[in-house]
């Protein structure tokens, strides 16, 4: 399959791309504003990974890059998701468009969620994308540190929102193919909210806990 | 150390009464709005735990439940939490108020997160209760089924949040001493919501996930 990495020049883009390159065999497409940034940043995960399972991993500016994929994730921050997404709307057609980020704001208390008036980051997405393009939420609360770092083992589970169940599905299918992590159902892109939500709460509890850094969560 | 359940006659109340009463040895007791109610549920209760750690289950009205407790634990529903706090003004004095409720709505899609004006019920609760009167939110996503059941092993986390420090770590070691359950600090009740929003989310996963009904969460 190929999987389209939008904005997958940052530190979430690459934790994703090394565990999907590592862990399966599909191509990778990382993309960027600008193409060159992508191709150096697609070297640079190839060298991390030292070509274990993934048939490629190239880059692209993420028009490009979204143009051939069967999904996309969404690795670009929350505050430019409307943008990008708008401008990638001749691409997307039928690719499954996942959306991992969160709206957070941080106070001397802590970190906050504060949705979008859509109701949720991945309600967002699925308002601006177009009609034919299903969205998916998932991959919110991953940690991002050790996803990025192929020597620790992961051990979390990731939640699958989306109105359309084959797409959710076809999401849960893949994060499932990353070694540790476990990935549940969580119905349609109404319940998006309080799943992000736990990704400021994960944050709170890495500054109030010191065993408790870059975690993840689990149910069980 | 003298605990009280207010409105411990529920579901949530029975959980955390027989889980408290089997594993500490604190003294108990359950308040109810009469007081015959609370008697009957806290005889009940000495029958599940068949006597063991705790010193005593009794029964007493709500306010005099409270009134001679160090920690009263608010088991009752979201929308009664307002006029039950207020009610017990008198009686809470520098009591640790505990509160474990969420404010949820549901539609065909699912539950929802649906907190008070105020930002949070833990919020709520610190409106509402008396200046001297230390409140800290913990036990939100514990699974109350299992809670109930003490052929059930625990292996859930609880959050705990508050914003006074020794208040928090008197109810975080007090969540502690029950097998199975890990507290962690997160800090002031500014970070409650996401707590409180994990809720509505693990009736969510029951509805889509065969294998995770009435679970609660874990951070690792």
């Amino acid at each position: 399959m190929r999987i389209a990495i939008v904005g997958g020049t940052g530190d979430f883009g690459q934790g994703i791309a090394v565990r999907l390159g590592a862990h399966t065999d599909h191509e990778l497409t990382i993309g960027s504003r600008t193409a060159e940034k992508a191709v150096d940043a697609a070297a640079a995960y190839c060298e991390i990974i030292d070509y274990r399972s993934t048939e490629s991993i190239s880059g692209a500016s993420n028009d490009r890059a979204v143009s051939t994929a069967e999904i996309a994730i969404l690795a670009v921050p929350p505050f430019h998701i409307r943008d990008t997404v708008r401008g990638l709307s001749e691409q997307l057609k039928e690719t499954t468009l996942v959306t991992p980020a969160v709206g957070l704001a941080k106070d001397e208390t802590g970190f906050h969620y504060r949705p979008p008036d859509e109701g949720s980051v991945t309600e967002l997405v699925a308002d601006v994308a177009p009609d034919e393009t299903p969205v998916v939420g998932a991959f919110h609360n991953l940690p991002a540190g050790k996803l990025a770092d192929l020597e620790t083992d992961l051990d979390v589970d990731t939640l699958v929102v989306g109105n359309d169940p084959d797409a959710r599905g076809r999401v849960a299918s893949l994060a499932e193919e990353i070694e540790g992590i476990t990935a549940y159902e969580a119905g349609p892109i109404t319940n998006a909210s309080e799943i992000e939500g736990i990704t400021p709460l994960l944050i709170n509890l890495a500054r109030y806990n010191e065993q408790l850094q870059d975690v993840g969560a689990r149910f069980c």
